[in-house]
């Protein structure tokens, strides 16, 4: 019998789903609904129920078994449970997703596994992306915050308690900007959307942030017109990405570094000058067998990720 | 019959030497002779071979079977062969040592492995030191250099080529100080022996090197007597360390982070501001899981490792 995977994403906007075919890992189906965050937890653990419970029949109408069911959340996920989701009002304490989850769906005897969303996309593009083949992996996702997940020895590493990959949140100016986190100069600080939007507005004199739909994507757009400001804006910030990269290479001597998330689609606007620093600072060995790569699964990867969460020995075989 | 395990730890100045008990993984004989590195790799492998040869004929004479030879080494180490090894002359190249050192010791049966330095530190110091009991260990050496190795779920973490875990080069300032590796404002340009000696000269005016002999021990000694400048520069860098160790910990998620190395014995003048730092810096949830120790089997910490390299699983069973 052909068998899939169901895999979401919940992000603060929109939920993600995917069916994925357990042995080409090819997406079935997928389909995209509304988070609605400000009807509470309770509210969105229902949704997520019925999207689960959507994805499943689905699956039935074509006659495929779902072997596993995955999913990927903000904030820190330790053994089934969410903590410091950003994104989702009334998620600031401690929700027992899983649990929870569990309770909405009774009889359901899938094993279900929730996970770190930035885990899900570097699993996602490790498994069937950019990185394809390796052991050693480092992702970050670029976007308002900068997430990161790692695999090393060709699995999933989350740490002791499910707080490991916070790669935005690592200081490379100890005295530098204040971060959202309480720390100083995080690479989040740096080179999130706003540090971008406030770095391209220093160095244009003529432009002000009309209002706040601004976004990198516009910046991207003025720079594949020429723009001087533009492409300088994305470079130095390429350069203080570089310096980021530079450390997790002397960290973790990965073989790949998978570059993904919205600010990431500035393109080499960004990641030429960030591999150009990454090769001047890292230890050269280390430099030399790393390739950098842009992510390859878009917005899918981290609800592709989620549906491999169950199955990582299996599929990396 | 009683079986033991050898480890050597070769210095550019010293090679130390044990006989491990495998059950107790206490110490049943120790040594430590003159390195001699200005004479060539030859040389030294030869020393190395008479070392591991009287160490087997110790074991032999105490009718005690040896299982396993481990050596640790400074530079990166891959699969048996070390690479920029900055304490040994002429061995700037790649150095088979394993394959060399094999051969001066003919009909050897027993299995012979070969690490870095750091890594043997942090595997000794998990295995039956300050972080023995936890899986997910960052370990610190603190000296002329800053060293870093990982035990990352139970096991040490090498990385694709051997050049994991060089947490010494890592920025926190990426303007900062040009550092021996190229990189700026690397942990080692901030916070090693020669950065802290400028720190103390640049706070009393009174003080002027009178020579190189002037040590990190010597402003360590001040402090306990309560002089103020060196009370100040120890905190200055012990403050530095702790944006270090805060990024170690949103990056691992540890157990333990361990500090070793000479520059660790300035004890709580260094250790009390770092963790003061990492805790006001690092993400909350993964401050509060980890516990900050400092080395407890000091300077034998590597040849012990070393002796270790060959046995993990079984060690941490």
């Amino acid at each position: 019998m052909r068998t899939a995977l169901v895999g979401l994403d919940l992000g603060g906007t929109n939920i993600k789903s995917v069916l994925l075919d357990t042995r080409s890992l090819k997406v079935i189906t997928k389909r995209q609904i509304p988070t609605l965050a400000h009807l509470g937890s309770g509210a969105v653990i229902k949704i997520l129920a019925g999207e689960i419970g959507y994805l499943l029949r689905v699956a039935g109408s074509k006659h495929i078994g779902v072997a596993a069911i995955g999913l990927g959340s903000a904030g820190l996920v330790d053994k089934g449970t969410v903590r410091n989701s950003p994104n989702l009002p009334g998620w600031q304490n401690a929700v027992p997703l899983e649990r929870l989850l569990k309770k909405e769906l009774p009889g359901l005897k899938i094993p279900l596994a929730i996970d770190n969303d930035a885990n899900c996309f570097v699993l996602a593009e490790t498994l069937c992306g950019a990185a394809k083949g390796f052991q050693n992996v480092v992702g970050l996702t670029l976007g308002t915050g900068v997430g990161g997940g790692l695999v090393l020895e060709g699995k999933l590493y989350r740490g002791s308690t499910g707080g490991a990959g916070e790669l935005g949140h690592t200081s490379i100016k100890y005295d530098g900007p204040r971060c959202l986190c309480g720390n100083r100069g995080c690479l989040e600080a740096m080179v999130g959307a706003g540090a971008i939007i406030a770095r391209y507005g220093a160095l244009n004199s003529k432009f002000k942030i009309q209002n706040s739909k601004f976004t990198v994507a516009e910046i991207s757009a003025r720079a594949r017109k020429g723009e001087s400001a533009a492409i300088r804006a994305l470079a130095e910030t390429g350069a203080l990405l570089g310096v980021g990269l530079a450390n997790y290479v002397n960290i973790f001597n990965p073989q790949a570094l998978v570059i993904g998330g919205g600010v990431a689609q500035a393109g080499k606007y960004i990641l030429e000058p960030a591999i150009r620093e990454m090769k001047n600072r890292a230890m050269p060995f280390n430099a030399l067998g790393v390739k950098v790569k842009p992510a390859k699964l878009g917005p899918w990867a981290g609800a592709i990720g989620a549906a491999l969460l169950n199955d990582q020995g299996v599929a990396l075989k």
